[in-house]
């Protein structure tokens, strides 16, 4: 019944395939050198995937924390390959399904990516995709056999593919053996105070002279949190003032700001 | 059959929504400042989700000891929203359901607000949703995995959502990773003395000079605590009293009132 | 298939409800003031759900070593209340059924006190009930949680409820935090030297003599045991003597006793 | 299906009912006051269950090393009482039943033994009815779970039962909560040297001269080896020798004797 | 079904029943006195099950290191006596079966057994018949349960069983309670200097001048490796050489034949 | 049903049957004395199982680091040999099976093995076969006690095998007791210097000049990794120089080697 499984497998609340801009919401904007070099390289890993006659499947995990704009690089990554098939695999699309039926659908997708002469797949936040829980520690052993193989799977004669995963989990991956299974490691950081000041200067929320301070109570933090933050805090402390600060009218009040942020880092 | 299942789920034991008021029994009195501040918080964060364009999805914690008015005050913020859906998920309609039937039903309930155009969801005793208990520790992986996929999962484009959750054992959702996923935490606290005081002076059943002593042996109580240990000293050591003491006509007899304080915190 | 489970529930292996006299097969005798302080407290909480207009729900947990006659005093407070509703939840009468139908007879005990305008239901052997044993520590989860929501579940509008439980592993309640959902606690303590004398005054079993030092062996004895204790000695030491020692013609041998009283403790 | 399953149980592999003299294949010789004395004692619980009419159930428990005659002592007490129910529920009646199959066939024998006025019941080799192993330790819960509230579930007005329990791993039964549910516990030991030249004066198969270096080496061993080891002996270095032995015209030679008692206490 | 999958249990994956021969399959050789001393021994118990009234059942575990010759040692004892029913039970006849499928197997043995006047069962590796692994470790409980209470069962009257067990976990056994089940345990040990130049003389392979240094290199290793080594070592370095030596025209290389050794000890 | 099963399996997911060359995708390059010796003496055991009338089952355990050329060993030797029945048995082929199907596979792979005069089973990965995983640790219990038996299950009379085994976990095995029941392991290292510079040589990819240090920076690199970091470093930085450095015309630059080489082994 697992064979029927794999051939019954649809996508389930919500299409996962073309979601790849879902995963840039907000647009991207220049987060650093180490960002932009990390993209680079893994680039010309497709690129390599593409030409090489002796490398049919190349791995690649993108790791690093909590909302440091992981997924988004990997999307990146998808988009501007000209890959005929690239194809993002998520828990969210597979809430509440046993675990042998996800076992099936990412299945599934590598024999779909076979058929493609050029492939990508990104196996998205990995430590989600094996059920994984810190305390136990617990996690789906059939599903990480299943990530095990496939990722050293050869695609058949003539077909190519490059497997992109990300985590903020790798210790974990490592102790199960996972990360080994990749080719290569990238480590993608929060934003140090300088990244911080190159955002704060695209979005033009503060005034010049807050933009310094604000960039340095920034350090540190990852790309998707300061972007949360300063949706907050552009609110004003009794809301209904974004709109003015979007618009450029009005800039964002340097203390509400880090009111704001202390509600965010007390824990 | 868990697709079906979640299309076959319908409130069982007693319909949770609608429920709010159910969760505010006794009317709400003013618990001191920093309740105050928090509701104030959570207010502005419903207002940031109905009028931001890069925040769809926003998610808030509020966590404290048992029984300090979590949820009343979650009920109470989704009251004063005026969003047109409005539901808490408590286990309370859930009991006896098996874990993924549980799942089923919480799905059910993102889907139904990704409908809407606001929605607010209470996630109500987050640690009995994934039936947690301290020996093992032992919890529900499946539900713990289903909440932390749909509370980053966004809503489909132009419906937003605000999720409050709340718990009494923030360290383990902490230890399992659940309260990562929250953009923000609060904690809503016991009273201290002063806080007390106000209450018992809203509730007027001390005679003035009692009020203050009394105020003091509270001090460090949750809000439940007190109204429950008020209803057991108005009855009086030979039952019967409560009428005349709520009707204003008597007072709680102090020492009686210290008797029963002894009862309760005895262990 | 649970809901199904709940409406075909019948008592299994004779019926529980009415079972409150069979607690106490051998009547109540008078065992000392602190048994009798705990009788009261309770009757009070019993009438305080009846007037109260706040607490529709109260909790009463009554703790203590094994065969100290907790079970007889939730029963005798049962039977002294005139609630229209009242029964007891025992594991006698869900021998051998599964888990689940366990949570489903339970459920449906506090269905129908919901029906009722006021009602006590008493959770007999708690420990019993969720299938604790010490070594793991293993226990039906299940059952636990489904407790832990029941013991806060407010009941409809206008219905009242008292639930009195029953433990003799007070520490291992309070590990999984059953222990935290009950309002008040009371330990039901093993008998002094004072309260046994008092008991074997109204038994009237030994010489005037004898009663004074019996008591003194019977020091921190439960009460069941010490029923037990005095059958096996009234018998005699070549059996047969019991009939006329109840009669009153003749008393117990003390030293025969004190053989009895070996037999029983030297583990 | 699990009452079904009660209705349905008939004894499978060997009928254990009437099964008592089995337990007690070589008879029963006299191995000493100790044994005596436990023997007695257990006789007079069934007087006392018989005559009390406060007591309509008593649990006494034989605990002591393996093969020290537990099981023997048990039926024995079952032969020589006249009560009209005696029954033995023990593993081998039960080898490769499910856990909740075996529950069912003990409940049933209880059961049974609520319809007649008097009952023994032994529960032979506890920890095995519970699967019981060392290593973890694992048991079954739920036949332990059922055993814990028969022990303590009255039988219907009228009706009296005693249950006699035998294991040989007491420390086990004693953590799980088991042992303490028994009324009264009595040791059953090994042989001292005297017990064993009891035994061996009665068996015949010695020469005077070295029965009391026989009886020496035998100290401390349980009663049932202390049979298999003269039957080993008895056969001769070179085998055929057991029935001149047994028939009185010849004696053990000593020397042997020590040889096979070296192959059996080596490990 | 247990009962009905006793009935319908047939052999699997090649004949059991009569493979004695195949556990010895290079015939025997003289391996030195202690083997020839437990082997002398296991026959003698035999002869007592035959002639005893007293023992109808006796049980007897051979343990030793890997590959000593344990099976072969059984095997041999079961060909030699003369009984009617002999049979082994061993897990390659019960690959990839159940746990209770295989405790049907078991049990199945024991009851044909039992309708023979006179049989042997030899259970081959037990810790492989209960699916021991060290880690955990982990065993089946339900087949353990089962041997060890068929261990004790006596068969019915009249007919003679003698139970046969080989292990090279006695450790484990131990742990688990089936050792003590055991009447008698003896230890078939890896060969000494002196009983591998026994053998190696009767295998005749090595010149006079190498034999002694190629005994004392064999020291302390078992017979099965021994046997491996020499075909190895008899190939010679470029293979080939093997039919010159064992029909005796050449003599093994003893420079190779250490070569052989290493390969095998280096781990 | 374990039976159909066996009789039902056919390979999953791509044949397995005859993809030994696949197994060696880059060709065969000469890696050192080491792995040629392991080669040399795995040959010579194909040989004594063709040839022994008293050995026909051996065993033998390739083990060393990930990426090492275990496999393609392992391949070479099966395509080397000139037996009618060679099959490797790889997780590949298995992927998303349950365990008991998995084990009917593997169990299937030898029945045919049995059918064959000569056969050779490659058991690839074992610890991916028996789905270990470090965390616990945890395997399928079912699979390993399977391959345990089948190891040391004699084939028929008259018919041979060879197995060889492949792992990079070789303490696990031994942990679980698989390595045992290996006759011969032979560990496949990584290559030291000398042989990366004899690889290096074979390539023709680097100047002369730099071939010296940069076998020194390839020293304890697994064969693989270095086929891999050649491919990445080929392209050079700005990709596209591949084919040019494969036909000969430029050498890789040693600076972007170094760099590669850091993305690969910094973690
Ligand atoms: N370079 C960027 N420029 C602008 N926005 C960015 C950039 N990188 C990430 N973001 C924004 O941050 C948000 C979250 O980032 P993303 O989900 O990729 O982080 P992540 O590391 O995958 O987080 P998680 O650990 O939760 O999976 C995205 O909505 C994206 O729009
Ligand atoms: N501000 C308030 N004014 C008046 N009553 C309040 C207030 N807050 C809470 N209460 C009362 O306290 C009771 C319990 O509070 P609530 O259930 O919200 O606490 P909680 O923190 O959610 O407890 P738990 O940890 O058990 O979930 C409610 O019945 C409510 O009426
Ligand atoms: N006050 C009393 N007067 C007379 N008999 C009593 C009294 N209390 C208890 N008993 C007797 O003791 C017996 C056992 O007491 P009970 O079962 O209530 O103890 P328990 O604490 O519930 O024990 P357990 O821990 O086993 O549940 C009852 O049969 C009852 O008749
Ligand atoms: N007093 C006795 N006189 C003669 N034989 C006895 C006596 N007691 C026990 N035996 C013999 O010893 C044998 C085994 O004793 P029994 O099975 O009762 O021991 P046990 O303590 O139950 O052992 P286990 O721990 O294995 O259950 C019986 O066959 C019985 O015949
Ligand atoms: N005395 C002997 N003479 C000749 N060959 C023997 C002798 N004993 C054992 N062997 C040979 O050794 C081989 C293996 O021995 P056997 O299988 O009995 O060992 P074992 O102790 O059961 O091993 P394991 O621990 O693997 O079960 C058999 O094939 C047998 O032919
Ligand atoms: N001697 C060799 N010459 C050329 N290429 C080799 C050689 N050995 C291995 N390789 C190449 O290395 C690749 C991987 O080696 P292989 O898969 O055999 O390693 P492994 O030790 O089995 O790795 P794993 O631990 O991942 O199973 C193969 O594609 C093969 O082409
Ligand atoms: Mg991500
Ligand atoms: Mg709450
Ligand atoms: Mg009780
Ligand atoms: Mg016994
Ligand atoms: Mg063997
Ligand atoms: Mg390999």
């Amino acid at each position: 019944d697992f064979l029927e499984a794999i051939n019954e497998v649809k996508p389930a609340f919500g299409a996962s395939t073309g979601d790849l801009e879902r995963c840039r919401l907000n647009g991207m904007v220049d987060c650093g050198v180490r960002h932009e070099h990390i993209k680079q390289r893994t680039m010309l890993l497709a690129e390599q995937v593409k030409l090489s006659k002796g490398s049919p499947l190349l791995t690649c995990l993108l790791e690093g924390p909590s909302s440091s704009g992981k997924t988004a690089m990997a999307a990146t990554v998808g988009i501007c390959s000209d890959f005929p098939y690239v194809k993002i695999v998520s828990a969210e699309s597979m809430i509440g399904l046993g675990e042998s039926t996800k076992c099936a659908h990412i299945v599934k997708v590598f024999e779909d990516a076979y058929r493609s002469p050029l492939s990508i797949i990104i196996l998205d936040d990995i430590e989600r995709l094996v059920e994984y829980v810190a305390i136990g520690p617990r996690f789906s052993n059939i599903i990480s056999q299943t990530l095990m193989v496939l990722l050293k799977r050869l695609p058949p004669l003539g077909k190519k593919l490059l497997v992109i995963g990300t985590t903020s989990e790798v210790g974990f991956l490592d102790s199960i053996g996972i990360r080994d299974t990749f080719s290569v490691t990238y480590n993608v950081p929060t934003l140090k105070t300088e990244d911080a000041r190159k955002v704060l200067q695209q979005l033009n929320v503060f005034s010049e002279d807050d933009i310094d301070s604000a960039a340095e109570a920034l350090d540190d933090m990852p790309i998707k949190k300061v972007y949360m933050l300063i949706e907050m805090a552009a609110q004003g402390e009794h809301g209904g003032k974004s709109e003015a600060i979007y618009s450029g009218k009005e800039k964002i009040d340097i203390s509400h700001f880090y009111d704001c942020l202390q509600d965010i880092v007390r824990y």
